[in-house]
């Protein structure tokens, strides 16, 4: 896999740049061992985008709201990139979908650039495929990445993570779903959205959310906006921009940026070492005649429990070489 | 760590037998290398007790439904050894306190074991110690042997999985209480208890449990019971035995009793295995200028996630030998 030679804006708009990015962002969704190659490769010019996170559950209005949010990003000179991750779906049906109608309306601009990641088999994990199409996307020079997912879940947590600014989208009249954000989103919420602000029960959705965010432990410095916006009118935009933009600055001025850019490669890194460890697990269960045959004379009750693990981890550790 | 040579129930029962249990398992619960090599050693003596897990939220009596059922266990002709189990205690203190007031119940009875094992600091996780504590409990002849946990949270189901009947005890006026069974442990209940049935509420306990218990994936040929006890006046006890010795019977002769031990104990080797390969990264990462050093080059840039994790990686396995 020979990475691109060059690594500016250039690269990612000129047509020959975005087949060569389409094609190594195939290889990283599809291959670790690639994944690993190319980002390796690579990662001398990754670093520079502005990563923004948009999540929510399904229906709130999210790819109307990044939509906005790359016209913001352009009109600021940026060039854009959108990960669109679907955990929940097994093909990528509905994000490829969304993405088609996405990417005829920014067909025109060579500064724009979509991709979506549906669960499928990713062998290293959905959140580490996501991590590595957004570090391939960082070194192509895109000025801003953003990361939308479907969901709420813990992959979609898991995707999050890789962001610097993360903005919760939620919508009025979605009842149960807003108890749901509990559980770990709302922790991580650096703006806090309400969309179809117009619908009856915002205030009472802005209200609920207003609640939900003194449970949560307070970043120091940052006070989590909640702004309300109507994404199909384009109403609050600019304001949700803005506030984006000064979550930027608070990250920069409060070295606040390194601290989590720091924290995140840590968690990334331990991340592969487990989940290298987990493969080489599986690999050896598969094996057969070997660990296979350990477990069965375990089960059997012929082997203790402590013998067989560490039978299985000698073999483990020697197949390694 | 000599292990005791003899393991019949007279090994349990005397008391020069009882003052080397009490050492084996204090080294069980305090040294998980140790524990390795002492379940090993008696490993050919355990697998004839019966495990009888009990568990549920706290302040639903299920410390004196455990008392009637050594009772009953005892009116068998059969020796019992109870695991009394608080992962929320970082010390033994609540436990220990309620098994001091049992201790002296049982203290004239030789053929009654009881030990307590709190959150502590187990390196080998809580319930590996406490299933190593069963084994050893086994080995020495006991027959009846009751895990009983507080509360009910992760590692409280954790230790479940080590009991061929699972008991899961609640009582009236819990509220919200009940729903958090929903978290797992209902799924693997083989038994529900209603105590405390004479007071406000119980029907509609009973009532929720029945709806919820529908709600679970029934295993084929066991019909999940719920028994209604007021354990403070020894009514229902009888039938919560028979009920429990109709389990066994159905675990017999369903052949399900080797399906679930057999699972339990490829559960228990993978755990084993987990730790072991856990235990071996965190020592890894204390290690000076080792992984340490390759996190901060992975956290300052100089490093790639992928090229760092395989550092890591690498030095885990060489390591080992």
């Amino acid at each position: 896999m020979i990475p691109p030679r060059a690594a500016d804006e250039a690269a990612a708009t000129e047509a020959g740049g975005r087949r060569r990015l389409g094609r190594l962002l195939t290889a990283v969704e599809n291959d670790p061992a690639a994944a690993a190659e190319i980002v390796r490769s690579m990662w001398a010019r990754a670093g520079g985008a502005r990563r923004i996170g948009v999540t929510g559950p399904s229906g709130v209005g999210k790819s109307t709201l990044v939509d906005h949010l790359i016209a913001m990003a352009r009109a600021d000179g940026s060039t854009v990139a959108v990960v669109a991750v679907d955990p929940s779906s097994p093909y990528s049906g509905g994000a490829i979908l969304g993405d088609r109608v996405r990417m005829l309306r920014h067909s025109g601009d060579p500064g724009v650039y979509i991709r979506s990641m549906a669960a499928r088999d990713h062998l290293g994990g959905l959140a580490a495929a996501t991590r590595d199409a957004a570090h391939v996307l960082d070194a192509f020079g895109f000025g801003v990445l953003i990361l939308e997912t479907v969901g709420v879940g813990q992959s979609e947590l898991d995707v999050m993570r890789a962001a610097d600014t993360i903005v919760v989208v939620m919508a009025p009249g979605l009842g149960d779903s807003i108890q749901t954000l509990k559980a770990g989103i709302l922790e991580i919420a650096d703006l806090l959205v309400v969309n179809k602000a117009d619908r009856q029960g915002a205030k009472e959705t802005a209200l609920q959310l207003r609640e939900m965010r003194h449970l949560a432990p307070k970043p120091s410095g940052w006070d989590v906006p909640i702004l309300q916006t109507v994404a199909s009118e384009g109403t609050g935009i600019a304001e949700l921009w803005q506030a984006i933009r000064q979550h930027w600055d608070y990250l920069r001025a409060s070295g606040e940026y390194e601290v989590r850019r720091g924290r995140g490669t840590v968690r990334e890194v331990m991340d592969l070492v487990e989940r290298a460890l987990a493969a080489r697990l599986r690999a050896t269960l598969g094996a057969p005649g070997q660990v296979g045959e350990i477990l069965e004379r375990a089960r059997n009750g012929a082997l203790d429990p402590h013998s067989a693990a560490q039978a299985i981890l000698d073999r483990l550790l020697t197949q390694s070489r």
